[in-house]
């Protein structure tokens, strides 16, 4: 941390500062600039409350240097993490995740999972619980949607990447699915996440909507803190005022993600998008920044999809774009 | 809801949408523009599926005329509602909710207690489960937190107000908290909500940092759709660009939400700026803008609060701000 | 500005950085951290390229101290700043600028103003030449709105305040007007802004919907830094993802900028909630946060103005809430 | 427009809004929905004044269906358009223009020129004028500069994009530059555009940081209806809450601006990111997701630039990203 004093500050709120981050364990450093006093802090500021230090006399702005995660930091684990799942193996090459926003009945369930698998997906995802801004839209068929998948699983062979909005739904859901699908609405839920971390299956950790980099790397340190490694990183874009798209894709952060961590990243460009005429050349973009894979929602008949019909393309639509973006990584010879 | 054709749509494509409709059992107005074609939708459009229509051929845009919330809508329930908790009337007159960010050790925590019950507050609230953004942080004492507000509101009388995290936890919180305080991160744990709706104790609902107003009263609608009706809102401030404020502290929220809803709204500007020098006077304006009561960081030693001492203001200043509150109050005649 | 280093930098990339602050006659400050060295600078960082010590190798982050503003900060004018147009004090009490959004033709014009005076306003507010968003929407009257207003202060004796918009029209616009305002749109127009700092008029200078505090600050040095001091800061709402209302009023900005400037700061409570519902409330909120006075539209018939009708009020709502803000001004002794 | 009314509209309001559209002279679809009473505007609704609508008693919201532009639409003119600038095509193809962020002295400047050529650059780009927040930052070598210019386009023939801000600088800067760029503090600087529409000369519009793809092509709308349809499009990044980046770049618009619009689009990644380690990635994001080419940072020693260091490539991670960027365009068939 750097407190940087206000040009008015006296000898004794300098040493006030300096006394209360000697009382923590720590050293400072202390620079007698032109305007203002600035005191640095020698130690792992993180183990100290950064606003208690903030609020003393005298002190205008105190600014920490280190980011709010340790686990998931490249300087921490420097090469790549992958994880396996049934034989998929995420964070080497491409990864493709496909499926119907909501779990349907079993009959269309079934013949978008095949449809998609022939397309080249090697991950099935399809909600069963799903968050929803309304109490009064569709909220996913719950149990009977996770039953659904299992056979989709059973039937393809493609392991299962559905969301948990719950505690207490981490061992039924934990039954059904090979990934745990953590929405953009719950990434600052600290209890799902410290829960989850409890457990090994994979977790993919949608970013929240109004979260920067450094905190959605964070909620994935909760994750890991408490003894899960296996998480994919999953960019869904932000909200900002724009309102052409549904949310603003932020491919900077796929970016950022993989040089400031060794976590895998993936891009959903439906929710990223909103828009299924904008899908393909985003999922396109993605790639070409370096991500790691897609999640897409993909139905033989968008228009009589359950929900999200306006963001969902055609497998055929989706064969094309794999294509293009397998291309693309190679060409980039990654 | 009100579909806009794109200008090349065809006449197959707006019957296409009309049959989507009243396939939804709904009927339709169709207006033929000199550009466009817009087909409106008579009936409840909550219940059918936004995105299956307007991802339908031909459709430029689909516009929602009705709120995604119905039950805490003022049409529903016109006169304001007022929630009681122990002899507190909330949502009638000016109500202060006042304590530290964290609770700490018993002795503190009941001194801070008695010094802002003297200042005016008539509601103690202190976080003894602490949602933070890096795991490295104080994350509250818990259980232990939980007792010494339960101490608090024996040796003042004073009701109390804590945050839950978990649904896992709403039994041991409710045992020792009059108000149960759903956190900005929470705003959007749709499971946690529906679990306190099928409790009877009010619940205090802060606004997600990157919650529109309609989004905010949905949430507060899944609590009502569960049986729960006592729901006090909370302006704590959004998320934008601006960085001088640690949030943007939105009062035309404020007044927007006892425009749409009948609900009581206080509203929160210790998390609303991050600054105790900004404190005082975004409480009084809020109050001016027609909040009905404050919920306060507060603390007799700011800087040695264990979170959040930069935005926390002392019983003093609390004192102050209270009696100008008050007085405009009376001065507006409420 | 402080350097943070990269854990991993060498004494060469230290040594790099150093150099090359001492080159541009500052030294420097080295505090060795437990993870990484920290480089203070010592002299007035304005001076040097922020980006160019930033791009340096083995340079994590460069943070800056110092505001990029110098003259409007109250640490070099600690007093208020008051300006004087016409008779009417700006920055002590509580000033008033009421009108219609857009000039209208002679008779209407005059109409509002003699009812805006009748109701309280000291100066008058309409606007000739109108920014829009679409070159399809009304421009404005132009050259013959400037004599309408001229018209009116030769009728009520009110001073104008109306808007420029280029540096072409400052002669012209200077012969009808008391006050230039600089709208949002052209807050970050810096020929504009310097261009008016040769000139003596007073300049009230809208925040940019998303500027950040310092840079509306920074701005306003601009036009100081051409030797016009006399500038009014207007808070008129920033940008946010929230669509319920036009724009979100930042009254925490208000604050913030009599903080660190001295200069008088008026709220627009028309354009920062774009609805005539929340304008008087918001008004109030101003004035209780602290703000010098409010900027208005106001029309007798507001469905009838030729603009931004949605946000206008009546002289009689006007007169009330000139009212409600008054009284909250002598209850706060100020 | 879509007029949508409140529950509680009486027939009188009903009528109101239907009699002051048709004093319009346009003509009215009522649906009478079973909350509620909607009317549709038959005729171009850009005539009239939206917000006068919408304050009419009784009216809940007004809903605009005609985007607020014409001449840029893709329904106006459905092929692209193609800018042809000393024999260089922008439009088909990708066009790559790159230079230094600032004019820098002769010597340097032309090493740059030169190299970026040899790189594969078509156009060189680099500000005379700089528009920079503070103004106590270097504000470009202006006149000097523009010399300095044209000596870099008698060298290497290629020919010059270089900034405007302000419409009495429109001869001197013509005189020395082939594109006028208008950044991104001026997107809404009507007169300028205005001014520069009355040119032949090809315009690089930037995109606002708070603009909506809406606004920016009403804004390149201001130009065309002025007379000058030679309108290169750039995105440059949008401001959003996100600090780890300088901007969030916004590729989603990009795919946007070219389905709305036949313009060319072009995308700046070394602002949309601020940071030199991104520009590469983003760069080749931004041609698979449609851009017609990249403008960019380069100088041979970024940490010498002059500004902007931070986000500076040098020559020879252009040539590589160009190729990349190339065989990206070849294999999708563009």
């Amino acid at each position: 941390m750097v407190v940087i004093m206000r040009p008015d500050a006296g000898r004794q709120d300098i040493d006030g500062v300096i006394e209360r981050i000697r009382g923590c364990g720590m050293d400072v450093h202390v620079s007698q600039g032109k305007e203002r006093t600035i005191i640095g802090i020698i130690g792992d500021e993180r183990e100290i409350d950064f606003d208690s230090i903030a609020a003393l006399p005298g002190v205008d702005r105190a600014m920490p240097i280190l980011r709010p995660y340790k686990y998931v930091s490249r300087h921490v684990h420097p090469e790549n993490r992958t994880i396996r799942v049934d034989g998929v193996t995420i964070g080497r090459g491409l990864v493709f995740m496909a499926g119907p926003c909501s779990v349907e009945d079993e009959d269309t369930t079934l013949r978008i999972a095949e449809q998609v698998q022939a397309a080249g997906a090697q991950i099935f995802r399809g909600g069963a619980y799903k968050p929803r801004t309304s109490p009064w839209s569709f909220q996913g068929l719950r149990e009977k949607g996770l039953e659904i998948l299992s056979r989709v699983k059973a039937r393809t062979g493609m392991p299962i990447c559905t969301e948990i909005m719950d505690t207490a739904d981490i061992d039924v859901v934990g039954r059904h699915t090979d990934i745990y699908q953590v929405g953009m609405r719950n990434m600052r839920n600290y209890s799902l996440l410290a829960a989850l971390g409890k457990t090994r299956k994979p977790v993919l950790l949608k970013r929240g909507d109004s979260a920067k980099l450094e905190e959605w790397l964070a909620a994935a340190d909760y994750i890991i803190r408490n003894g899960n490694e296996n998480i994919i990183l999953c960019e869904r874009g932000i909200r900002t005022f724009e309102d052409y798209t549904r949310n603003t894709l932020d491919l900077n952060a796929v970016v950022g993600a993989k040089i400031e961590s060794s976590l895998p990243v993936v891009v959903d460009p439906s929710h990223g998008t909103g828009r299924a005429d904008l899908v393909c050349a985003m999922g396109r973009a993605a790639v070409a920044a370096g991500a790691d894979g897609l999640l897409l929602e993909v139905h033989f008949d968008p228009n009589r999809a359950w929900s999200d019909g306006m963001q969902t393309i055609t497998p055929q639509a989706m064969g094309k774009l794999l294509d293009d973006c397998r291309r693309i990584q190679d060409l980039l010879g990654r």
